[in-house]
């Protein structure tokens, strides 16, 4: 029995999260046949060539999307992003170095944390102390000496917080988390020494990361005390398989890249994102029900963090909101409130059925 | 376009592996609505009931399936297989210790070999000795002072090499890679002190291993070097949600897990890869024109690596076998040959199909 007609619900969940309904019929139809090969894409060896040609495709795809240079390495990993919180502090802070983290959320803080406990590193601005534009203002930064990376996130997913420019340093190498903003919004990668990103927001389901490093980067690793999957360099050496990769996940982010690319590219989708998220936010911040606690310059384009000015009607309204279909709408746990995530895969239809929802949940209530 | 019908391959590859086609059709059934719940499981939220049941069934099975006793912790990790060759040595030897690692064959060498970069570690006996008796029989061993922990693989998948019964000793906890094994076959868990398996053989798609450890040996872990996804103890403390996991592949492994209970559990299981090894290897040792060179008490039941008496044709054998639907013979590039591998997912009639291709192919070339 296959169900391919049905009323799919708005997953507004922060990760793993939405994918294009089209990518999923396309997954449901070869699902027990890969290309006429007999088998299932998840039986499918990650030596052959039809692997190989996955693997392959969408490394130039994803280069043609962000136009990443030619000295850049793209690898697609089995891990989660959280993993590169140490594999960067391991792989690039070396003896009597350390690292400078912005820290403008809860990912960059555990990130920062990480590298604290397994090396040196040292906070050059932070959210904490109040005080977001001294995150994109490096007039009162201050650098520590031997300072082997800046490291930043520039779209804190459970802050709803976006770094809109980062300042550029030519002797030190910038690193950054965009595991919920890549490939959302156009960058130029040869402002970044290494980006990494998890698969489950904008690329693919969950178990797939995929880096983008330029290779001087990696000349500089020193990997004798590495484990040695932790090692960038090493990966990059065995082009991603130097331990069976995440199949199904690669396979997934290549239908993920076309997409992107037949929507018209990051340009194209960065417009759409601007317009979902103006509109929410427009309705948020002319409600009185509604609020929105982050700086106007800081609102994330794909996080949209709210509460209800009154918290008490909070479990009703994620209940009522997933009887319409309107799902995974709840904050994360550590500071509460809601959010609703509008990735790429978020139609604007699905922005206008939560602003529809929203009005009525705040008419019925005042 | 839904394909149901088809010609399906079998598939001999050693990993990723053949599924079960009734689990592909349930998958493909209901990939674009999970329970009802209006989205893909490849949507689902790690965070949600929905997922956690998913995690908790595939855990309450596993246990009901190994016998595992309850002073054993089960994990389920987005990583691949090898990540755990170095995490057993970082977590597990200590300052001024060392482990002892039995060398079967390419697998048990590698993690030996990671071991030994990272911290100490020593062969006890080592098949490239020429000698595989001495990797079952203890008399010959000697442990060097300090050793943390004896590591086997009791089923090397390159080699086609199976050690049937490890050695135990009281004061050396036991590490077992058995990714190629688990579930073939039935065990004794409290024999051991940690197991891990990758997925992609018997327990799902590429992108998780589950590991099974005694509490006592977590509660030896020094953390404090360690990155945060590598400590065995963080993860089980984290009960496998420290970092987002590969949701996909845990709900593949509950399907997996029930099926094998449908099946009839391990033991039934293991019965039929008996039989269905016993054939393979009974038609190759009678044949002149096949041949398998590991000795008759040291071969897996579930990767029968063989060769042809004419090398010169196996490109031939390869092709031919492809155009009858029997996939990825190929042995591993490092031993090259050819290897059948014959997981719980391949039936019966797949050896069959294979033992009648090889008596034609034999024939036609004779």
């Amino acid at each position: 029995m296959i169900t391919t007609m049905m009323n799919r619900a708005y997953n507004f969940g922060a990760g793993p999260a939405m994918l294009p309904e089209s990518i999923l019929q396309e997954a449901q139809s070869e699902l027990l046949n890969y290309q006429d090969l007999r088998l299932s894409i998840l039986e499918l060896g990650h030596r052959t060539e039809a692997f190989r040609e996955i693997l392959f495709e969408a490394e130039t795809l994803l280069r043609r999307l962000l136009g990443i240079p030619d000295e850049y390495k793209v690898l697609f990993l089995g891990m989660p992003a959280r993993q590169h919180f140490s594999m960067v502090a391991l792989n690039f802070i070396g003896q009597n170095q350390t690292a400078g983290y912005l820290l403008s959320g809860i990912w960059s803080r555990l990130a920062f944390e990480e590298a604290s406990r397994l090396k040196n590193a040292y906070s050059i601005a932070s959210v904490e102390e109040g005080n977001l534009q001294a995150l994109t203002h490096s007039s009162g930064w201050h650098f520590a000496e031997n300072t082997a990376y800046l490291y930043a996130c520039p779209n804190e997913t459970i802050n709803g917080i976006r770094l809109r420019a980062l300042p550029k340093y030519k002797d030190k190498p910038l690193i950054a988390d965009m595991t919920s903003c890549l490939l959302t919004e156009p960058i130029e990668v040869k402002d970044y020494a290494l980006i990494f990103a998890g698969a489950q927001k904008n690329l693919a389901n969950a178990g797939l990361s995929v880096v983008i490093v330029r290779s001087d980067l990696l000349d500089t690793v020193d990997g004798i005390s590495l484990p040695a999957l932790l090692n960038y360099k090493n990966q990059a050496n065995h082009h991603s398989l130097l331990a069976t990769p995440p199949t199904f996940n690669c396979y997934l982010a290549l239908k993920m890249l076309k997409w992107i690319e037949a929507q018209g590219g990051v340009l194209a989708l960065y417009k759409r994102n601007c317009d979902k998220a103006k509109k929410l936010y427009d309705f948020i911040d002319a409600s009185s029900f509604y609020a929105c606690e982050v700086a106007k310059e800081n609102r994330s384009l794909v996080n949209v963090c709210f509460k209800l000015q009154e918290p008490g009607f909070e479990s009703q309204f994620l209940q009522q909101a997933e009887e319409s279909g309107l799902l995974a709408l709840k904050g994360h746990k550590l500071l509460g409130g809601l959010r609703a995530s509008l990735y790429n895969a978020m139609p604007l239809a699905g922005v206008e059925a939560l602003i529809g929802f929203m009005q009525d949940f705040a008419a019925s209530r005042s």
